[in-house]
């Protein structure tokens, strides 16, 4: 049988940017999930307070890949 | 590290109106799931016999707040 | 309260073809969760070696129903 | 040979609602349609007087099974 | 019971431009159907012989009244 | 030369629903802009607090007619 | 006049695989309607019972010539 | 720090084709904003009456620089 | 084997009218393509000067027959 | 009655990079408006001379609070 | 510096089935592209005689490594 | 007659990020293509080796201008 991977959805959020944000994501991702392979953005957002930007966040699509022990 | 969010797709189905087949849905993810922030509904549908509404049906993605221990 | 589904999404992968590659996707869920009722294919990619396919790829939304005491 | 259905598209429309809108878009094809097992909607629109709203209105794709003496 | 109106899909074709596609689209639809209210293009293409645009296509939704004697 | 519309974005917000959330919003709009002639709605949310949906919002489109002295 | 097309929307099912699903749903079309000049799948799905997938089915747009005795 | 240009959003409608219904919109938008730069067309109707084209419609964005005494 | 088509993209340009745009686009790409078969235009936008507009400008997706000899 | 929020579009530029394009488009929405609350980035082009990127632009939306007495 | 890859769009085309139109495509595109990586399938159509599909086709978006020696 | 443009659709990969991805993409585009003028990024995702990410890839969209002597 050939593989299976499996995505999940994670909204990300850094005050430092983007691609943190994205990063903060799979790194918590990566505490219960081990094979993740990669991901991808879909939507791109910040909160915003006195004219500032305040938390950067990213909604996040992570795939990894499955075992059958472990889901 | 900033806060990260995950996101389920569920399917909601109720015989009293589509807003009750949402809530329907936020209240069973609720049973496992701690610390739900909002919901999105993607998708209206309804099954229908002999002419009128069987069962409302809403697609909805829950987001809700992860923490390290549990998810 | 009517119903609850939930849906998941995984990637399937196959050397025999796109089909197959969905049934792989369903049978491993199934190892997982109990009441499968539906698949909806959302993107259909393969990989390619020295001009001929290597692995078809589909990427899936599966459903299953929720009872209160899993999932 | 499998089943068929055919999917129609109306537009359904009420003083009262955009639930009652689907419904009157679902009771006027089944004047003409037996087997209706489902409705979608894809667009949910008002129209608008004196900053009051007028008549809801659904976009609404409507599924009825297909026998061959009949279409 | 508010007003119904239904939604068919045709595609026009004009050796003269889009917009005669699109008109030649309604006036067929005329034959059979009464009340016409509006048509939206969802689609512009056309067909080219050597280096030059041979007929003009347009995918078109056409929308008129229901009146339950008649569909 | 023929009328012309202007289309604005608001996200009206209730706790009573999302037809009111709609309401909401048009009621804003009216406040400031005589004309309006309706309104779709093009996404449904709401925010979740201990399981129980704490307030429902949709994003807005509003269409009203524009005469030159104001706008 | 320029040619004119109808499209419908059908959907077809089959134990077999999609194609057959998909022919299923143009040789329904085929007994009402005479000129079917194309098809195009809009949607893949599958149910599933027992881990195995049971009914393919694919939603289908088929496009016919319309001469103006027959729609 | 960079240029700013503001997007809006009218629907432009003309009784003699698509492009003047274009550009009325531009011309009506024109009589308020400065420094329009661009517009681009999302969306083609027309409203119908007895068979014939009656008033040509188009959704379109239009887009000017913005600077910062005047918005 | 079956026939092949290529797919190019290109933008077009014309300050007469959108349907020229494309078909400059299109006598464009036979200078160096010779089995044009179809074209379709994904984008209509228009650059804007002092309230007029200043060039018409079509995105569109162009066909052709692919041979062996050539590409 | 519920709160509701504006959403204006706007187009930021700069030399920088796509997250400073971002905050100078929220920076100069800022000056006009009091209570920006969040912003998505929905289009990421830039605009290129001599094989180097010259200004990096994002398509934003960003949302504000909405006062009786203002907007 | 990373690595380059550059994606084209064809349509396959094949009187056995899809899979097999997809795969032509490929082969046509290995004459003279080396290092094909992927393959999307991005449409799915077929051409249809007497009630019988004819020729099925599929949109495809190719993938291969650039080096900078050819292109 | 109006200019033509032509767009080709790249991956850009980098260990640094999305922006020097995409900036590679332009890069290598500029060895074999004069004109440039503009670039879109139509997808953001990136491969992860042990909780970190490796690659940062983009989809991108090139711009440039045709001359009749060369593309």
């Amino acid at each position: 049988m050939g593989k299976v991977a499996k995505v999940i959805e994670l909204v990300g959020e850094s005050s430092s940017g983007w691609q943190e944000a994205m990063e903060d994501a799979v790194q918590e991702a990566h505490k219960t999930v081990d094979n993740i392979t990669g991901v991808e953005v879909t939507n791109w957002t910040a909160t915003v307070e006195n004219g500032k930007v305040n938390e950067y966040k990213v909604d996040v699509k992570i795939a990894f890949g499955v075992d059958s022990n472990r889901r």
